[in-house]
Parts: C-alpha cells; structure tokens; sequence
C-alpha cells in the first residue's frame, strides 16, 4: 500500500504515496485529529479545502461516545462524520493510560515522574486484556487486543492499530521490557482478530492495520522491537511508547529506530506535531504525523507562525496586535489570512468570540499542512537540506 | 433610500428595497445581529451564502471593546469584520439599560417587574444624559444622544439609531410618557448632530439615521410617538421600547403604532425573531426584523424546524435523535442540512464539540433568511396570505 517516489540524498527523508480505500495520500504526511469525530471546531469541507488529506480518530473515545456499534449502523466513521478521505483510528490503548488518571499523559511523555499506586487505581493490565474506568461517568470497561481490533472495525477507518500498552517513561528499563514483550504478543493477536474478520459485515471491508513498535528510550529494545514488529506482516509501522523526556531524546528514539525497520512500509511517529518536531521527524524517515496541538492552539489563542524565535507561536491576546492589521501568516492562503486581520483576531479573542477559535484552528491546521506540501516538494526537488535550514535556521546533519 | 416594490393585498404586508452606501437589500429582511463585530461563530462569507444582506452590530459593545476609535482607525467596521455588505448598529441604549443589572432586558420585555431601587444602582438617566457602569469592569461611562451618534459615526455602519431611553414594561404610563418625550427631545438632538457631522472623517460618509418610535403598550402614546418621530425627517423608523409581556401584545403594539407611520419609510420591529413573530410582523407592516436568537438558540442545542407544534424548535440534545440519519430540515440548503444528520449533530452536542454550535447556528440563520425570502417571494407574487396560513396554521386576519 506504500510507493516511495523520492528519497532525499543528505538524509533519511523520502516522499511517497499511501494508498487506501479512501483515497491515496502523499506522504510526509500531517493528520489533523477528530478525536470525538470532529477536528474541532473545523468542517470535513475545510479541511480537504486548506490541504487534509488524511484524519485520525479516537477509538477510546468513540468508543464511550457515541459508540462503535451506533457508527456502524450509520455507515461508519466516513460517512458519519461526512469526511469522505482516509481516516486512521488508534487502538485506544494511549486514551485508556492517558485520560483515565490525568497525569499519565505527561508520565508517557516523560514530563512528570509516576506517582506510585496511583496507575493501578483506575486501570489494571494483565496478560490478556486491561480493564479501566470510563472519564465520562466512570464506568468499567475491558479492552482486549481483539476488542480493539473489533471496535476499529466497526468505526472503519482505512487504517486502524494495534492495541497496546504505554508504560510511563519512567518505568525503567525492566519494566518497559516486561511490557514491550506483552505488546508483541498482542501485536500478533491484533493481526490475527484482524485477519479473522468478515469484511463483507464491515463499512470499510479493505482496512490496513498497522503495528506499534515499543522499547521506551532504549536502544537495544527499540531494536528489538523494530524488527519483531517489522517482521509481522504489518502493513505500516508506528513508532509508539515514550519517547522521553524532551525533544533531543526523542529524534534519538526516532534515530535508534528507523534503521531497523523495513523500508518499505510507511512509518507513522505518534502524537508528534511542533513545527521542528515534523521537520526532524522526516529528517530521520518518518512518513506521517499526528497532532492535536493546532486546534488545541487555536483554541488557547495561539496561532502559528514562521517565527523561530517564537518557536512558531503567537499569542492572539498580545496587546502588540491591537492595531495589528497584517494577517497572521503573510503569504498564507487560509480563510483566517485572507479575510481577517491580527487586530481583528485579537478582539474575536479578547471578546471571547467561537468565530476566534475557528478561524485560529484552521490556520494552524493548514500552517503544518503547507509545511507539509513544502517539504514534500523539498524532497521530490532535491533541496529538502535547504528548506531544513531556512526553517531551523541551522544545517541539516547528517543522518543517512 | 426606500422604495415599496409590492404591497399584500390581504393584509399590510409589502416588499420593498433598502438602498444602502454597501450595497441593496431586499425587505421584508432579517438580519443576524454580530454584537461584537462577530454573528457568533459565523464567517462573513458563510453568512452571505446563506442568504444574509444586512447584520447588526451593537454600539454598546463594540464602544466598550475595542473601542468605536480603534474600529475607526482600523477603516470602520465594515473593513474591520471583513462583512463587506450593509451593516445597522443600534444606539446603544438597550444594552445600557438591559446588560448593567442584568434583568432590566426582562423588564424591558416585561416577563418580570422591576426591581425599585436596583435600576438606580447601575445606571442614571437625566434630561441630559445616561451615566451607566460597564459591564465588562464597572468602569463609569456617560452616553448622551450626541455620544452615541459620534460613536456611531465611527462604527461607519450604513443605517445608524438614535439614542433613546428603555423605560421598563411595568414602569406605568406616567413614566412611559415622560421617559417617551425625553426620546422625542434626544432624537432631536441626534438628527442635529448627525447633520452636523464631517462625512470626509467617517469610514462610511454617506450613513443614514433612523428614529426610534416608544410609547410602550399604550395606544395613545404610540399614536403621539408614530406622528412625533414619523414627521422629523429620519431615514427610516424603528419601533422600539417595551413591546408588551406577551405576543399578543406585541403584535397589539405593532397594529397601533404602523398606521401612524408615513408609509414611505422602512420600518424596523427592534429585537425580534421567532417564527411567527417575523410572519406576523410581516402582515402588519413591518420590514425590518433583527435577534441574537437563532445563533442564541444554537450554542444552546436548538435548532429551528418547520414544525409549529414543536414551536419550530428542536432540542439537539433529545435522545430521540440518537440514530436520526435524517438532515435537521429536510429540503434545506444550508452548509448543516446538505452534510451533517441529526445523529452526527446530537453527538456534536453530546460530547460539546463547538462544530456542533457552528453548523446549527448557520441552519437556524439559514432557516430565517429562507424565510423571509419566502415571503418577500409571496408578496410580490400576491400569495402572502396562503404563506401566513401554511406557515401558522390558521388564515390571515384582515389587518388592512
């Protein structure tokens, strides 16, 4: 289901073609996120009109609300949602360790140590399913790999993934092994609940299902991991699981990794989506993304721009935009920047106006998504080193 | 600025042309009110696919935030919302009275009586001035007709209001008339210093001003107010102050007042626009209707259907819609009816997602504007009164 058309020569940068059953996506690829079957804020029409080619959805959340088998009887996530592209669903293992407790999303990711006990209150894993608390209304709920599996089916996404576990990043190295190796062997249920399936039963019969490589921060379980997931039969790869602590340790996980994947499927990083973060990110062979951060931004009143400095933020409540009347983003070519100024924004924001929110998110939305059409040109024309330096303001390393 | 282009023979109904310095509109005309320089998560493109000629925009609040100087210097406030079409703003005066204390806007519209004492505490009105509280800091600020028609100036709307007074629903008759002369004296002096202005220094020299008809629900004292303000030279008229504790009495207070009216000015009931209100409005003689309710009603879960025994309301949030794969009005044109089904919109709601607001808020305006479409549509081809009857159930009255 993956071509790679084009590999840049100073790194492990490539531009390639996915196909799904929804339609063919170039890659590197950005995925806006409709966590609850909405990218906030912002119509399916938008999105195709300022560059989506590809939405990720929830299936934890789905899945408690409104449910995978009342999508399924509306046809599926498609057409439910009326965004008639590629979707990608994640297995909801990530929501069940992340919403549940608050705090284990940050543990994930490294930013705050584990609070001892505090994990085995709300949700419990064992060898064969975990077993959590809904963040709705609190009730109980058991996820198995092939409940996973089953769920996505239902929702019909083109590609779904496999369920695993997210071991915090302080877990240590024992731990993060013990769990690495469980989700390997869900990994193979995954792919047999999946091969097991009736298409003829489903909304979208022709569904990819992609593994999950694990192994935490270190290098020899990375590798491990690549290649016992690389080896499956998957039809795509994610590289999952903390990926530590700041930014520098995670393009390491990313470089102790993608050398031991095959090359030919795609490689999807998950969760990641700043600005240096995409540009890094396929520096080093990753083919797809996946954020929330642009309509989170958007609506924290942040919106992005190309301002290293800034780290490509600005804050809409700046008094500095009062009277500001360029647009967010000279050159860019969304709704928000051809129609509204910085001055007009500020106020939407400071008088607490929804129409602030939305035209906000979608500018972030088609900011890394121009990002995104940039690079892949970059790489095709064989200048990806000099579109690195123009955004990172240093040259690109070398990474082959 | 008016011309009358068809006339119901059944009924005071009639179809007419508004000409503005931003271009035509066609009346009987709703518009959706933008109080902050915003319909509430609506674009300005969205609004003019969908049928919109004319928004409002509130004086009160943009004075406020961010300020009718800054709208100025930001080239009005046509350039600075990017709605390019004709604009009103009020005076001002009904958010000073009704948003200080809150339930003055009830008192006002006399579903409560008033509170002695609590009006004083916020606001003060002498023979020359109204000293008011911001309800945004509680910082002091004085309007006074000559105030407001400056502010205005600023604003650059096309059709600006006189400064007038809102004496409560239960303020009783002697006060009625008082407060009534007062706004005769104020409307004077706005005409003067509207003529006094320097058109080469506004945004939008060429503005028209509209008097504001009061005398609350006693006949006499709409009969003196019709004549009074009918005969000062203004470009339009609006009947505003309290228009009774119910619809009845409402529409008694439009059938008291109209006749008095030199026929040859547009008319605006201020504040109004449920269902029958707009039809009923239509058939004594009304042309101009404006309310915050379908954009309202939408961030609450309604969305206006043409079910009159539902009140034209449907509750998104009604259970019953759960696995309606039904549009929110069938035959519907809007941007929600074409894409969406109720199901997707009660999850929409369900799980707080603000796309839900933006599509049922665009329906509901959508739904008006069809509206009245439809009736400047049955008036010019002389079928008024079958509308009236297929919309309200019932045959026309003779109101003639």
């Amino acid at each position: 289901m993956f071509s790679i058309l084009a590999r840049d020569p100073a790194s492990r940068a490539r531009a390639g073609l996915l196909r799904t059953a929804h339609g063919d996506v170039a890659t590197p690829v950005f995925m806006p996120v409709g966590t609850r079957g909405s990218v906030k804020a912002l119509t399916p029409d938008e999105l195709r009109a300022h560059g989506a080619q590809i939405i990720l959805g929830n299936t934890y959340h789905l899945y408690l609300q409104p449910g995978h088998e009342l999508i399924a009887r509306q046809g599926g996530l498609h057409r439910f949602t009326g965004w008639s592209g590629p979707i990608l669903t994640d297995s909801g293992g990530f929501q069940v360790f992340s919403l549940i407790h608050g705090g284990i999303a940050d543990e994930i990711k490294g930013r705050r140590p584990q609070q001892p006990g505090r994990l085995s209150d709300m949700v419990k894993v064992t060898e064969d399913a975990v077993v959590f608390k809904s963040y709705l209304d609190g009730s109980r709920h058991i996820f198995t790999p092939e409940r996973s599996i089953e769920v996505q089916h239902h929702l019909g996404a083109d590609i779904i993934l496999c369920f695993d576990e997210l071991p915090p990043y302080h877990a240590g190295y024992d731990y993060t092994r013990e769990s690495m190796h469980r989700s390997h062997r869900w990994a193979a249920r995954c792919l047999e609940a999946h091969r097991e399936r009736d298409p003829e039963t489903l909304p979208t019969p022709d569904q990819r299902l992609f593994g999950i490589v694990h192994g935490g921060v270190f290098p020899d379980l990375r590798r491990a991991s690549a290649e016992t997931i690389g080896g499956m039969g998957f039809d795509g790869l994610c590289i999952g699981g903390s990926l530590g602590a700041n930014k520098a340790q995670m393009y390491d996980v990313v470089e102790m990794t993608v050398p031991h994947l095959p090359d030919g499927l795609a490689r999807h990083l998950l969760g990641v989506g700043d600005v240096d973060d995409l540009i890094e990110g396929v520096a080093r062979g990753i083919d797809m993304f996946d954020c929330v951060s642009p309509t989170r931004l958007g609506r924290h009143g942040t919106a992005l721009v190309r301002d290293p400095e800034r780290r490509w933020k600005l804050n809409l409540q700046n008094a500095s935009l009062r009277e500001d009347d360029s647009p967010l983003q000279p050159g860019c070519g969304c709704t928000a920047c051809q129609s509204f100024s910085r001055a007009y924004l500020h106020h939407l924001y400071r008088a607490k106006e929804l129409l602030g929110i939305r035209l906000v998110s979608l500018h972030n939305v088609a900011f890394l998504l121009t990002l995104m059409a940039d690079i892949r040109a970059a790489i095709v024309e064989g200048r990806f080193a000099a579109l690195y330096e123009a955004w990172l303001g240093k040259p690109l390393p070398d990474l082959r």
